[in-house]
Parts: structure tokens; C-alpha cells; sequence
């Protein structure tokens, strides 16, 4: 093993009068939660690049966690030496899923060739890793925005030889995660965007963008791949416009490149606040459409206007997002991928504990109140009240296409109708909501 | 007449060097620019409600413009002064084009039916002042939102007969628009929308806004309507969520409801910009999507977070904005209307044409350069130069699905591929961009 | 008793197990908390605007509410009933304290004089009703911004005979609030602010408003009043900008005008949150600058950018906020008043016990809970230790003016100075504050 | 000289009608504007870091513009290198000052002796050149922000031995500075906020900051330094909430240590929309406070929450801030300083050129339009006559103290006001501006 997180003990479950900071005291992973353990329905996954790869520095300041394998002469050493340290972290934080982009776990070369070498020695490496510990593949993906060939754009930049690259990156990093028994495949479109409109050919890149993604549906169904392929909506950061701003975005999208039942999305927390929704209602709007795929657990701060990525740690919040996902019939594929990274001042090994802990009783705190919420069915009882007329005669006429709108006019007036607005309820709803959570349980 | 402007003489056109705060400095509706007039290019439209109907009043505070109109007993011997006021404005300003909500010409009765009859009889006295005239309709809509019975959506409501009210009433407005031959109806959904998830079914709702649609436009049809169907998006206000979000998230609802060829969108500045937009990209998008219909010509403010309509005076912003319009072809049915509202501590009638004539100089100097910029042609040759390798092999092969993933993959390995960065030149093209701006001509 | 509300039985506390909408579940009046109960503590406040003059109107849509005392004859027994009405809620509810604008309880009249009047005969039955209930009033305020003549502003309106007007209605609102032995006297400058500077002179504007602030405070001592003065920070809406922008322009202003040991501040959630702030931020910031007053309780909606006045219900957010509040030794004259209003949908009397109720048990809890955090003291602990290097000898040098910057140097190169960073340990308190708030008591 | 920018010619100007996109079309650095010319007038200056030291990393990619002194193997012959090349930068674009961090010129050493020594070094190259080419220090600053040591503050750290590093290296940048002649010192506290409270003693850190900033100004007068000292605020980020908020935060600031006469702010455009403000704001309440110093010229993006830091190109935006800076009289010590940075993308050595250009022309002709305003005096008339009434009678009874609470309210009930609400001709003022903007000279 690594040696670097060997000074802390395997995180345990303590129920919630623990007063050790590194146990859970919500996350019980065997717990039983509307009829599977709580690990089952949470499907944590801790994400490589944050916590292993980046080493602190922000855009006003230098590295601030200087980890060991942060530095040194060989390249590919210090990858496998990352590797060791990040498997033995997930197995004491006891997290059964990981995630990961390709050059996360290896080294860029100096040719293209070599940096495929390299990651198809590192795929061994965590396929090795991965059966030593039992531990799972939430999802990979292809770093396609990080490199310069990359700064305008992969699959929408204005020089095919880039989308070649990028798809030759997303082919490799498919079959790797293939053969990772990867759940998902995800595609963030970092740089598929625009600075500027001046320079920009909008129409011919959603159409580069459209062909690339029906290329990788069409490889995964090529190589027997079962999982599911998710698109990571994001409204901007580092581009001024990124053309996945947001799941209705997304799904005009897919519609428009008929892959509707093909692509889902993977929603992230703070990516939804950026586009100026609440994450509830990314998730409401995803189901409601069918795209449902998984989910970036983090959240941002309402004051700061980039991505902050910091721990999950609003029990409020996500109830209601896990409600959302209750509703939805829960995951399938997805699972609560944590996109999170330290602030850059908590330098210790330990502190990656602290935040994981944080987030994931965060999130089974959350999930088991919102999973009571629905249990105990008020809400949806209500909401089920309200809109009762569409269950009945005038409602199914309009819906089954029996009233033109002439016919609709007509008996508007033939009834000279004054139709008695209802309490909608808001305020004595959102009492409810806190009586579950705060109930004594 | 109705005397209310009658100390303000007909605005004239008088050029740049006038200093007459009464006439125009840019807007020369004869001028020929791109093969047509400005009169027929821009296509202005004054808005009734704001101009004619709003009294001043915001959330904190009274009316402040107390217009002869505004209090009386008879509400349509009131609505009818209103009129003729109107039009004698539309008149003196020398806008081409109106447009209208239906209780914006005709007050509501105690009824439907007595709201109908009223309605009617405005139209009908609408059409006459068309005639004397010559002013056109640029569209009609109805008021889907203000009365109470609104408060909880029109179409989206939880209650089918308040749908079929709203029905109703797009029934007739859409019918007086044909009347009034309309070049387009508008929808604006002003509580399609929600307060809360937690009261809210949000797919049905979508099902039953969806189902409205259709129709409408299956209305437009069988009336033989001509004129265009239009939604107007925007992200919220009054709602906490609209559903018409943005011009992405309509396109991917009107393909849902197979709508994608019978509506196109009326994109408002201040709407875009609430959305977390700039207004270039809301017509470029809708554009590209196909589905630019018209604009409502306002600004917001970039420290507010609420709609503030007020008039255009930003000409670098409104250049890139008519550059759009003009790559798109320029306006078929559309036209500038302007959706904006006085300060409510401009409470003269001059500030009227104060208003106006600055938003119709703003909009056809800012047309006029973007003009320059299409015909000068240095952008568009920059932007098809940076795209030349899409009409090239490689480009044309990905496009046409001649390289599959693997095809690809195999093509940057074999040529170990390495493409080199070009410079995107954005700030080159910022300058070149005032340079037509800030030209001396 | 005015009848409206005769079919809600008082709001009791009955515990958190109970299932009553209609009871509080964690406000227990007269529980013990750090030595005072909750009712001492809290010092919750009704206002009188949003709940009983209100009708339910926003800029889009009319009246949804039609309470009967919003429409009839008579102008002045409207006011009484109202009163009636809002004592009896004020009963029911069980809260120990109101807060009032001048022409909230009275209508204002057709002059001054009459206004006045109006208002002095208004006094005399609040007088009264506070007799007869024990009610307390927490504070008083003039409504120097809805009418016409206010629209440019009040204390800084370009014409000094506004000035004099507003001058004259906070004199008597001052005495007023004297006389009803209201805790404090409130400042709220809904138009004291610009909406464009090219019409704005700033500087004298600003003058205008510090002798205004002057005046209050002179006006107070002579009067004999004890109560304090506090002024409401709010960014903007419904101006551009309004001149107390938050706390800390706030402080700024009054050093400016030597009033900084006699005006402190009223900090309202959802103002702090348009002000680009947490409300623990403005919290923290008034308490460090001594000014520090009352507390409108709200919630703003983050994704909303104007003055949403909800109830707040997020106990985590106000658990951080009463910390801060308990850390600066809790109120003395200020209290929380509920400044929030009824989503316009929620049109039935039992709504605003609803309301009210989720809005006291969610600052009760709060308490409590914020509370615990206090005597607990880990967090105090860990800042205290954080910091313990500025109570030794190089942090009493710096601070004590021992070392100049010539001296600070040749310290740090003498002993060639490498400090060594600690971790902030961010996430580590995020769970410690939620291990408290989700604890099992 | 360098060689690296030998394939650019001197950029010269040959006006508005010249097509060459490498000559200034507006800026004539001899032209005379408002008595002065305009290179006196505006006082361009370029930065070093973003110009030579960023590599064009963001986020989320790595660097782009790949230098020739970013990489190789002695720091301070690629210090010196990179000074070349500067100087050879400024010369060719002709801009009259530059400005500096004291580690963007010098390399930090291993211990705080080399840096010291590393930086005295540069200093004196930096004298040598600025001998050589006539160029002039706008100002220098230190750079407290970007080493690990300062990762939770400066002067704000909890540990003092931070602090005392921070003092160490603002003295001697201070030194360097007056040694530079610069004009001014300028102290931005990049990292002088709190990511949480949760681990922050807020009052604490404030008397910390404050103390700093009087020994600053304590050094200057002691070494005889006459340039001004001046703080730049910002909003946020890398912090969550900087101290130094705004112009109105940091006036609340030096008052409260006695710091309002010695110290001014150097307002930036992109910090000034950050906090919600426009930028003409911040310079108008900078200068009513007596506290305008300097302009750190770039612009923000409106949709993107962090700072972009791109160069200014909106004239009419800009013809506002600089209409204020002439109302205040001018820059005296101040100028204009380009913290601006490229995007990422333009990585040709011409696009610094394209960039700064394109800068230095928008505010060249944005501070002849406003001279033209200015002069013209239509909008300061306008405004002193809307606030005659404050030079007669009442008016100046008020201001002058003649008339208490009391009075004021006798004098409005016996003359029983009515004050008449006037127009505030907003619409009127902006169409002036635009006419003024827009003229054909």
C-alpha cells in the first residue's frame, strides 16, 4: 500500500451520536432504504482528478497540497504511485465507485502514440486495482479540454484534425471503460463552446458536435458496450458559452441529432446553479423528459459566480433533489459521483476525509429523509389533488384532442365560465418538507 | 384627435448634426440599406400595453404618470380616448407597426362573454384607425397572466377550465389578428411556469402547454391564417421558472410536440440577458435552429435582476445584434417592436417620443454599421478561412460518416497526428468591429 | 374581533412529533435558551404591509387576495377593520411584537394636514390595541417612497420641499413610535438611491441624506425617545442603486456624518443576498462595526434577482445566521421581524398562519440550534486556537505598534522566515455545524 | 533587443480612416484634449504579469502561449530576458508607464533572502531600462497572493509570521517603487477575505488589515515617498468575500483607521462589476468621497461571474466612466492601467498588439467624447438646474442646520406643501450622450 493515508483508519459507520469527525453518522451502507441497502441506492463514487491530480493552485496562486506524487523525474512511476495511494483511499473511505478521465491515470506523452501506450498500461494497472478491491467504475471519460490542441474546442473546434484527436481520446477511454465494466460513459464538453461569436461558426459546430456524439453512440453499440452515455451539461466556465448549457438544452440537442434515447445526461450540482436553476429542478426537468442519467454531487456558492466544486453539505437542498430522484424510480446506471474538491487552504490527507464523510452523510441523510417524504406519500397526495380536473372529463377531452380551439372558446362562453382560483399552498408544503426533516428520527 | 400630443409636431428626419431632441438622427426611413428601405429592414413596432395602459406604478410605489385615460367611469369610453391616442402616437412618431395584448384595447368585463363583446367592439375600432391610418399590426396576443384567475399558469394551470378560459381568449385574439392582418401572434407565458416543485407536476404541466400549442397553430390553419406563430422566451419574472427559458429549451419542446416547423421564437433583449445570455446569441442560436421570428427591442440592466425594459441605447451591443439578423436573411415577418417601458419618474408625454426616437436612432444606426460590417465582409471571410479544413478531406469525410470512431482513431495513430493551435484573433476582430463602428461615415 | 380569522384556534406549541400544520413544533415560547426563553430570545416580529395591506398585485398581474377590508367606501373605517383584523391575527399567532409604516394603518389623504390626522387618529386606536392585547410594537417607520411625489426620492430628492414632506412624516411616525413605545425607529430608503447618474448628482445627494440622518437623531434626543435608530441596507430595487448599499457602505456613511455610535443597522436576508452577501456575512460585518440592530427575517430565492420577501425555512442557513447573532450577545432593542410576504397564490387566511409558523419554528430551531454550537464551543475553540499567534510576542508587537514596516522586515530576513501553513480545516467545521443542527434532540 | 517582436513595427497613429489594424485610429498621443494631450491626459500604463508572465493556463487547461523566457533552466536569466522583451513591448506600443508585482519581475528564491536579493536585482535592471527608454512606473506593487504561505491571507493571516512576511515584501516593493519614481503604490489584498466564517475572526483580521495599511503609509512619509498609495478593491475571488469590496466598503475602511486622507483606490472595471456595480459608479462614488485615484482599465464579460479581464472595447461605456474621471478633475498621480489579459486563444505575439491597441484607441476616443460632454456642459446644466431648489431659501436652511425635525414639519403643515413631481428626463439625457457619441467628427 501507499503509506499515505495509513495514519487513518478505515472510515465505519457510528449512527449519529458519534462524536468522531472521521466516522459517518448517517451513512450505514447496509442500511435498508425503500428496499435496497443505502449503498445500492447511492452508488457513491469518488471522482480522480480532484483529489489526486490537482495539486491546489488556483488562477491567483501557486499548489498548495504538494502530495507526493505530485513531483518527480518519472512520469509513469508517479502515475503508479498515484494510482496505489487513490485505491487505498477509496477503500478506507469505503466509497464502491470510482471515476476518472483518461490522463487522471496516465501521463501524457509526447505523441499521441506514446500517450495511448501510457493509458493502456494504466487501464491494466486499474483493471488489476479493481479486482484486488472489489471496488467499481462509476464512469471514465476523455479529457478533452485540458491540452492546448484543445483551447478552441474538441469536437467543435474549427480544425478537423482536433476532432480526430478527440475522438481517437473518446475511443480509447470508451473501450477502457468497457473494459472497466464501467456503468456510464460521460462526456463533459469543456471546451465546446465559444469566446466570442466574431470568430464563431455556430451552426457548423453543433453540427461537428452532433456527428461526434452520434459517432460514439454508434462505437458503443459496435462494441457491445451496455452502458449508458451521458453528455455533462455545463452553461460555461472555461468558455464564455458552452453549448451544453442545460438539460432542456441537451435535449433539444439530442432531438435534433436523433439521440434521444440514446444520450442522458450526468447532472451536476453546481452546474445547474450556473445556469440559474436550482439542481432540483435540473433533476425534475431531466426525468420529466426521460434523460435521467446520474449525478455530480457537490454544490456551489450562491455568492461566487464560477464553478467551486465544494462538498456537498446542505441536508435541505438535497432532500429534495433526492426526492426528485426517488420519484424518478431512483438510479439505474448512475450514482452520486463526487465532482468536489478541497478548498485549497485544508493541505492535509486528512482533510480529504473529513470532506468525503461530509458529502456522503450529506447525501444518505438527505436520501433517507427525502425517501420518508415519499413514503409517507402527503406531497405527492396533494399534488395529485390538485390537478385532479385533467383526470376528468373536461381535462381528458383538451389532453385526447376531443376539443378543438374553437370548441374550447365555445364552451367558455356557452358557460360563461369564472373558473375559482385554489390556494396553491407554498408556504404549508414547504412546513411539511421541514417536518420530515426535522422529525426526531 | 385626442390633443394629448398635439404640442408635438410629427418626428422628421434630420440627420446626424441636428440637434433637435425631437427628430431623427439616424432613422431615415427611405434610406435604401441592403436593397431595402430602413422602413421595410427595421420594421418598428410601438407596444400598447407599456406606453398606453401601464400607469407608472412598480412594486414599491403608485402610479406616477396619471394620463387623462387612466381614471374615469366608463371604462370604454376610456379604452376608446385610449385609442385614439394611441394611434395619433403611432402617427406623430411614424412607426409602421403596432402590437397589442387583447386587454390592453379593451377593458375586461364581469364576464367572458362581456369581455369578448368588449374585445370585439375595440377590434373593430382598431381596424378603422388601421385604415385612416395606414399603420399595420406587427402581432396580437392575449393576456394569459394577469387576471386572478391566472395566478397559477393558463395552460399549465391545474384547473382545465382555466385553460379553457385562456383558450378562449387566444381564440379571438389570434382571430383579430387575422382581422387586423397581424403579421404574427405572439405567446407569451407569462405563468407558464412554477413557484415551487413542491405543488407542481411538472411534466404534466409541459404536456398540457404542449397540447395548447398545437392548438393554436391547428387553429392558424383552419382560420387560414398566414402570419407567423411565435413564443416569447424568457427564464422567469413573475415565475420562479418559465418553461420557455431560452431559445434552446423552446426548440427542445417544439420538437417534442412536433412544432419545430410551425413556431418560431420573439426573442427579447431583456429576456436573453435574464437567461444568462447575451441577445447576439439568442438570435444566433435561433438562427441556427431555425426558428427566428421577431424581436422585442429593449436593454436591461446588467446590475438589476429584473426585466427593466428600457430602450435600446446601446449601439455596439445592437450592431452584433443586426449583424445576426442580417446573416439570417433580416426580418420576414418580424420586425423591432419595442417592448419598453419610461422611467416612471418620466412622466411627460415628450418623454414618449424622447424614448422612441432614441430606441428607432439606436437600432438603425446600429443596423446601418452592422450593414457595413455584412457588406465589407472581412468577419465572415476570417470565420470561413477558420473553418476551410471542414471543406476539406478529413472535414468532409467525418461530416459525410465515411471514418467512423475507430476510423479515426486509426487515422490519428497511423499519422500520429500533432495539430497545431491556430490563433482565434478574438480582440483583432473586437477592433476591427469599432472600426466600422467608429468610422466617420 | 374582526371575524376573519374565527375559524383558526391559536397557534400553540405542541413539539416535533406533532402533525398539526396549524401548531409550532419547535418555538416553545417560554423554553429556557442560554438563560432567556425563546420568546425573549427571538423577539419575533409581524409587519403590517406585507400581510394586511398588500393585495396580492406584482407587476405582471392584479390583486389575488381580496381581503375584505381591501375594497369599500370609506377609506378610514377600512384602517380600523384592518387593525381589527390584524390584532386579532397578531393574537392568534401568538408573536409578541408588530412593525408598522404610517400609511399602512392610516390612509394617506388628499393633503398633508389630512394625512396626518389620518394618522394621529390611527396612533390613538394601535394605542389602544396594544393595550388591550399586551402586544408590543418592535418598531415604526414612515413609507417615504410609494407616493408620486417620492419618485425621485425623498431625504434626496432634487426639489428640498419633498424633503420637508418626508421630514415632516418621519417626525410623526418618530413620535409616534415614541408614544407606542416601540423598541426601535426604522429607516428603510426605498428611493433614496439613482436611477441613472446622468441626471444624479451624487455627492449632494448624499449630503442631503446625511443631514436627513442628523435631523432623526436630534429629533430623538430632544424627544427623549430611547428606542434605536436603525437604517435597512438594500442594494438596489426599486432604484439602480440605492445609497445603503449594505452594512458596510452603511458604516462608511455614518462615520462620514458622526453618527456611527448613534444609528445602527436592520439587516434583512433576501437585501444581504441582492447585495451580492450571505446574511451571516451582513451579520458578522454589523456586529465587528458595533451596529449591529435588528433583523428582517426573510428568504430571498438565489436564483431570482429581485426582493422575493419568503418565509425563511432553510434551518441550516439561519442556524449560521443566530450564531452570529449569539456570538455578538444576542438582541437588545431589535428582534426578528418577519418582513416577508404570501407567494401571491397562497390566497387563503390560513396561509399566513402557514406562513408564520414555518417561519417561527424555522428560526426557533435555528436558535436552538445555533445555540448548542455556541455552548458546545469546538468552533469558538478552533478560532480562538487558530489565531493564538497574534497573542503572543510578534502578534502584540504588530498590533501594539511596537515593529514599524522597516522593522517587520529586518525581522523577517534576520531570521530568513519560512512560515509554515496549517489547514483552514473548512470542511472538518461544515460537518461539525452539521453534526450539531443534525443531532437527535 | 529581444528579437521577439522585431517582425512589429512601432505602432503609430494614422486615424479613424487608416485600415491598418497594427495603428492606433484614435489615440494621437499629441492631440490636445481639455488643455493637455492625450498622452498626459490618459496616462496609458501596460502590466507586466498578464502580459509576460501568464502562460495562458486556466482552469481547466494548460498554458497556450508558450513563450520563449516561460521555460528553461535559469530563472534569472529568463527574468531578465522576459524584462527585455517587455521594454522592447512597451517601446513599440508606445505606451508612456508600466506597472509591476515585485515577483512578476524577480523570481522568488528558495528562501526569503534570494528573493530579496533576486528582486533588488531586477530593481536596479528596471531602473537601467527605464533610464534607457524614457518610460515611466504608473506604479509597483507586491505580490501577497499567489505563494502557499499566503494561501489564507496576508495581512489577514492567522499567523503573524505571514504577516510579517507580507510587511517584509512591501517594503522593499514600496522602496522599489520611490526608487522607480512610480507614481504610485498600489496594495490589492488578493487574498484578504475568508473562504468561511466558520474558521474566520472577522473583527480580528480587519484590525489586522488596518494596522497593515498604517504602517504602509507610516514607511512612505518616513522614506520620503510622494507618490500616492492607493487600494484596489474587489468583490471576491480567489476569496469568497474580500475586504476590500468596493470603493464604499474600503471608504468605511480608512475611516475607521484614520486612513481616508492617505490612501485612495484604484478602481478596476471588471472588480466594479463584479460587486454589482456599473464602473462609472465606482469612480463617481470614489470621487464624491474624495478617494479616486487610479483606473485599472479592462472590461468583464456580463453573462460570466469571474474576473475576465479583458480589454476595454466598449466606447460608450466607457465615455460614461470617463465623463466622471474628467467631472473629478482628471487622474493626477492615476492613469490608466491595462490589467487585461488575452484570451487564452490568441497566442501570436501580434495579438498583444491587436489587444492593447484596441484598448488604448476605445479609451482615446471614449475620453474625447466625454471632453466633448464635457465641454459641451448640456448635461451638467441640466442637472444643476433639476437641483436649483437646493441653492435658495429652503434648501439652504436644511443644509445649513437652520431648520430641525420639527420645524421642518411646521414648515410643510403650514404651508400645507404639495410638492409637484418633475420629469427626470432619463430617455432625453441618454439620447443626448448618444448624440454627442455619435456625431460625425
Amino acid at each position: 500500500m501507499s503509506g499515505y493515508f495509513d495514519h487513518i483508519a478505515p472510515v465505519r459507520y457510528e449512527g449519529p451520536d458519534s462524536d468522531n469527525p472521521l466516522a459517518f453518522r448517517h451513512y450505514d451502507p447496509e442500511r435498508i432504504v425503500l428496499g435496497k441497502t443505502l449503498k445500492e441506492q447511492l452508488r457513491f463514487a469518488v471522482c480522480y482528478w480532484h483529489n489526486f491530480c490537482w495539486d491546489g493552485a488556483d488562477v491567483f496562486g501557486e499548489g498548495t497540497f504538494q502530495r507526493p506524487w505530485h513531483s518527480g523525474a518519472d512520469a509513469l512511476s508517479l502515475a503508479e504511485q498515484k494510482m496505489d495511494v487513490a485505491f487505498d483511499f477509496f477503500a478506507r473511505l469505503g466509497a464502491p465507485f470510482w471515476t476518472f478521465h483518461d490522463y487522471d491515470i496516465a501521463p501524457e506523452g509526447s505523441t499521441i502514440r506514446e500517450s495511448r501506450e501510457n493509458f493502456a498500461r494504466m487501464i491494466d494497472r486499474a483493471a488489476q486495482k479493481q479486482e484486488e478491491t472489489g471496488l467499481q467504475l462509476l464512469w471514465g471519460t476523455a479529457k478533452n479540454f485540458g491540452a492546448r490542441r484543445y483551447m478552441a474546442g474538441a469536437a467543435t473546434n474549427p480544425d478537423p484534425e482536433v476532432f480526430a484527436y478527440a475522438a481517437a481520446q473518446v475511443q480509447q477511454a470508451l473501450e477502457a471503460t468497457h473494459k472497466l465494466a464501467g456503468a456510464n460513459y460521460v462526456l463533459w464538453g469543456g471546451r465546446e463552446g465559444y469566446e466570442t461569436l466574431l470568430n464563431t461558426d455556430l451552426k457548423r459546430e453543433q453540427e461537428q458536435l452532433g456527428r461526434f456524439m452520434q459517432l460514439v453512440v454508434e462505437h458503443k453499440h459496435r462494441i457491445g458496450y451496455k452502458g449508458a452515455i451521458l453528455i455533462e451539461p455545463k452553461p460555461q466556465e472555461p468558455t464564455k458559452h458552452q453549448y451544453d448549457y442545460d438539460s432542456a438544452t441537451v435535449f433539444g440537442f439530442l432531438q435534433k441529432y436523433g439521440l434521444e434515447n440514446e444520450i442522458k445526461v450526468n447532472i451536476e450540482v453546481n452546474h445547474a446553479t450556473l445556469a440559474g436553476h436550482t439542481f432540483e429542478h435540473e433533476l425534475a426537468t431531466a426525468s420529466s423528459l426521460g434523460i435521467l442519467g446520474s449525478v455530480d454531487a457537490n454544490r456551489g456558492d450562491h455568492q461566487n459566480g464560477w464553478d467551486t466544486d465544494q462538498y456537498p453539505n446542505n441536508v435541505e437542498e438535497m432532500t429534495l433533489a433526492c426526492y426528485e430522484i426517488i420519484k424518478a424510480g431512483g438510479f439505474t446506471t448512475g450514482g452520486f459521483n463526487f465532482d468536489t474538491k478541497l478548498r485549497r487552504t485544508s493541505i492535509d490527507a486528512e482533510d480529504l476525509f473529513h470532506a468525503h464523510i461530509g458529502g456522503m452523510d450529506t447525501m444518505a441523510l438527505a436520501f433517507m429523509k427525502a425517501a420518508d417524504l415519499y413514503e409517507q406519500g402527503e406531497l405527492q397526495r396533494f399534488v395529485d389533488n390538485r390537478y385532479a380536473g385533467w383526470e376528468q372529463d373536461l381535462g381528458q377531452k383538451i389532453l385526447g384532442g376531443k376539443l378543438d380551439l374553437a370548441g374550447l372558446a365555445d364552451y367558455a362562453v356557452d358557460k360563461n365560465i369564472a373558473p375559482k382560483p385554489v390556494s396553491s399552498r407554498q408556504e404549508m408544503l414547504e412546513n411539511m418538507v421541514n417536518r420530515v426533516i426535522f422529525n426526531r428520527n
